[in-house]
């Protein structure tokens, strides 16, 4: 095979790749949207077929040759085809580890495992749904010893959402967040606290569905690239830069909950959607991991939207909508909308505590993967670490052990990437700021500047850069979590007047 | 390869064909619901290679082999094993007689003119679906040659969608039908017309859901199986007998149109879902052809739903969810959603006229497949024939010839089947009767009866037999249009007061 043919054969391999993830995509997307409820079965047999042909043309001796050809010509490829070469051998080393059957089988239990979990959580049962994580446990410490043999389980976890990440990294990095959150949450806990009563206020879902298109056309969503349904629990499914699908959930009392989804789904398919056009289809398309993924996402949700800027450009807005809010003041708004109290749920939780929501699972998942938990024990590891970390009782597994989708997604590992793209967030915000006017962007209602700084150094470049490398290039310097720890300090001292 | 490894094989590619089916049937489902409107490029993109991947397992070598084999053992297979191997041989000739990249590019043809239709009639612009059209008819010609060299193109393309129809039957068919029907429309064109004025009643739109939703439980639709959704163009999407969807489109004041629409594509729905399990996964499962299919669905739409006892047994859940039409009486109704009166478009006529839309597009089918007419000619030809048929002047193409989604989804030949299947329901009601109190059934809103009688009959077999040994086994003689004229006069009678 020439390196001519190898380019040519590759591009064909990459469109076939796409066209399964994307039929896989979209089928579960249907399965947590579209679907009637019972239709696991028949989406799951469906799955397996297209799941074990994707095996095959991502394990297959055709790509082999291609690889072999193009790493043969290193030094005659353009840096994005260095880095397609250096992903593919990475993915193809890991899946060339687990056995088809295997693979097959564990695609079949993890669309069998959504089903399982959404009753378990509806009827508070873990019972149900812990012999299904027990096999997910038990999958993920398989694959993790045959995939790597040689890296701790958890760090190859780690790794599979974050290149790069350790828990090296994320002892050193919690251990700042402990030291300096935990004495803020208690000076937080004695101050006196900002009314809420107005995110309790009747919101019709019809005028939070208006709020939402509002939300999308600031944020500079394409509605013909990008829509918005809704699911039980808000995501983003990237099916393609040109096809993104967001979703959130409407409570008419508590219409903070979807706009503030809204706006972090929306920041996750910003970065899908300015992906470069040259990397679609191939296999540098779509956010680079899911550290990145989550500092955007969070950053427009928190960073940007729950700034006192923000609150003032949006109240208009918002008791237009809903007239019951003009009681009370833009002020108010963001003072509520950034109280900070220890809670039970992981996305209902604020910006302050939020990372110890990510802590207790981090904890959890080490100790699991190094064989010290099983499925049995979590719930009973759960509440301690509850207490320990965040001082409150777990009354109930639904709220407890059972509140996230991820272990039945099999996306063990992915939690600290939420940890770690909030605190990317701020040292990010202090870069920008050097050459935007960030607030006088979002008083005046034209995030443009805002989306441009991040598509220039982030958004567009994909696949291409190693999350390090691409995170400290944007940031002009190495990741310090103490742009954080400050950036959480002041916003707290601003909200509850210190 | 021997008999029983042949079965084996059959099952395992059976189940891959079920799998990309599946795929590719959900994709084209998103397409019409969740998916933004500019994904069609991604879509078809993965479409594309999806439908290669299926096209290369049906024509394969292994499919060759396998039917080889049971082909040499025909004695010792089971009916439904002899049938299955007498409908793979059909398709395997009809596929291999179509080169593999000019079937892709028609998929990816069909996937873009779906698009092109839904904006063109938007805009009432023929002009821009025209070459898209033309490029349909040419690929169809050319199919229908390769395949079937030796039949009338249009006759093949009968078949196509119900095995066995030609030109031959339907000009006998809607002979008859012209002869009995076009003296009875003018009989009740001098008739007093019915006051439709409640059909225009203000119905809010979460009221018709609910009316959907008490509709399906009154078809025994089973939610978790089968779920309703909104599109433009109503539709039913059997992905398997497990996960059927069915759509309507909600006009508050037009609130008949869902209500019929819901019954209709119910109709399709409970032969779908009502298919053994046996044929489950396998060549049989479905349902057998579109004229059968439409005699369902038609016989739930119009027999059951537009007869007076359903009129009288649904009027309290009308009332009740729209009070304003307790101005009216169900009989008032039932005279209303029978009304005959020539109009413009096929899904809105009512059952008299109906055939005559069909007839129009009979006739400009087998024009254009004769090569007597080709895209451009069509706009035109179809004001003629509205002339002619039906008395009325065509205003726009949009509702005129860009009025369906068919020609632009590649179904043609596909409309005849909704008469025969009209025609279908009457001989079937007539037979029914022998055994099943309809009307009290109906009156009684439990219809499992009918639907069990129907189920014992029809869904269940599947593509089991041909569908007129199907029929004529159900309906105890060979077909006779009679039963439907005779159906439509008396009806009328009873609507106009003859």
């Amino acid at each position: 095979m020439t390196l001519s043919e190898a380019r040519e054969e590759l591009k064909r391999l990459e469109q076939e790749e796409f066209a399964y993830g994307y039929a896989m995509g979209s089928m579960h997307y249907d399965g947590s949207t579209g679907a009637p409820r019972d239709t696991y079965i028949p989406r799951g047999k469906a799955l397996s077929v297209l799941s074990a042909a994707a095996y095959a043309l991502s394990t297959g001796e055709r790509n082999e040759r291609i690889l072999d050809t193009l790493a043969g010509h290193m030094d005659e490829l353009t840096p994005a085809e260095r880095r397609i070469v250096e992903l593919r051998q990475k993915d193809l080393r890991e899946l060339r580890s687990i056995p088809q059957e295997e693979y097959v089988a564990y695609r079949e239990l993890l669309n069998e495992a959504h089903i399982v979990w959404t009753e378990a959580k509806e009827r508070d049962d873990f019972a149900s749904f812990e012999p299904v994580l027990q096999k997910i446990i038990d999958a993920n410490r398989r694959f993790a010893a045959l995939a790597a043999p040689d890296t701790d389980p958890y760090d190859y976890c780690l790794d599979r959402y974050e290149e790069g990440l350790t828990m090296e990294r994320c002892d050193r990095f919690f251990g700042v967040l402990r030291d300096k959150l935990v004495p803020l949450i208690a000076r937080v806990g004695r101050a006196e606290a900002p009314d809420t009563s107005m995110l309790d206020v009747e919101f019709p879902i019809a005028a939070q569905e208006k709020l939402s298109g509002k939300l999308m056309e600031l944020l500079g969503l394409d509605p013909k690239r990008c829509r918005l349904g809704t699911t039980e629990h808000p995501f983003t499914m990237d099916l393609s830069k040109y096809d993104v699908r967001i979703t959130t959930h409407y409570y008419e009392r508590a219409f903070a909950s979807s706009m503030f989804s809204v706006i972090h789904e929306g920041g996750h398919a910003l970065y899908e959607l300015h992906t470069a056009d040259e990397y679609a289809y191939t296999g540098l398309g779509g956010g680079v991991s899911m550290g990145v993924h989550e500092s955007q996402s969070r950053f427009f949700e928190n960073i940007i939207a729950r700034s006192r800027p923000f609150a003032e450009m949006i109240w208009p807005t918002l008791t237009g909508l809903c007239p019951e809010l003009g009681r009370y003041t833009a002020k108010e708004f963001w003072r509520a909308v950034n109280t900070a109290r220890p809670g039970l749920i992981r996305i209902e939780a604020d910006e302050l505590t939020y990372s110890l929501h990510i802590m207790v699972r981090y904890e959890l998942e080490r100790a699991f993967m190094h064989g010290e938990l099983e499925a049995r024990d979590l719930p009973a590891a759960w509440r301690e670490l509850y207490g320990k970390y965040l001082g409150i009782e777990v009354p109930d597994d639904r709220s407890g052990v059972l509140q996230d989708s991820h272990w039945s997604g099999g996306q063990i590992g992915y939690f600290p990437s939420y940890a770690l793209g909030s605190a990317y967030g701020a040292q990010l915000l202090a870069k920008m700021k050097e050459t935007v006017d960030v607030d006088e962007c979002v008083a005046a209602g034209d995030l443009s500047p805002v989306s441009k700084w991040l598509e220039e150094r982030i958004w567009r470049h994909g696949k291409l850069y190693r999350p390090t490398e691409l995170m400290e290039s944007a940031m002009g310097a190495p990741f310090d979590a103490k742009f954080y720890t400050d950036y959480l300090e002041a916003k707290m001292a601003a909200v509850y007047k210190f």
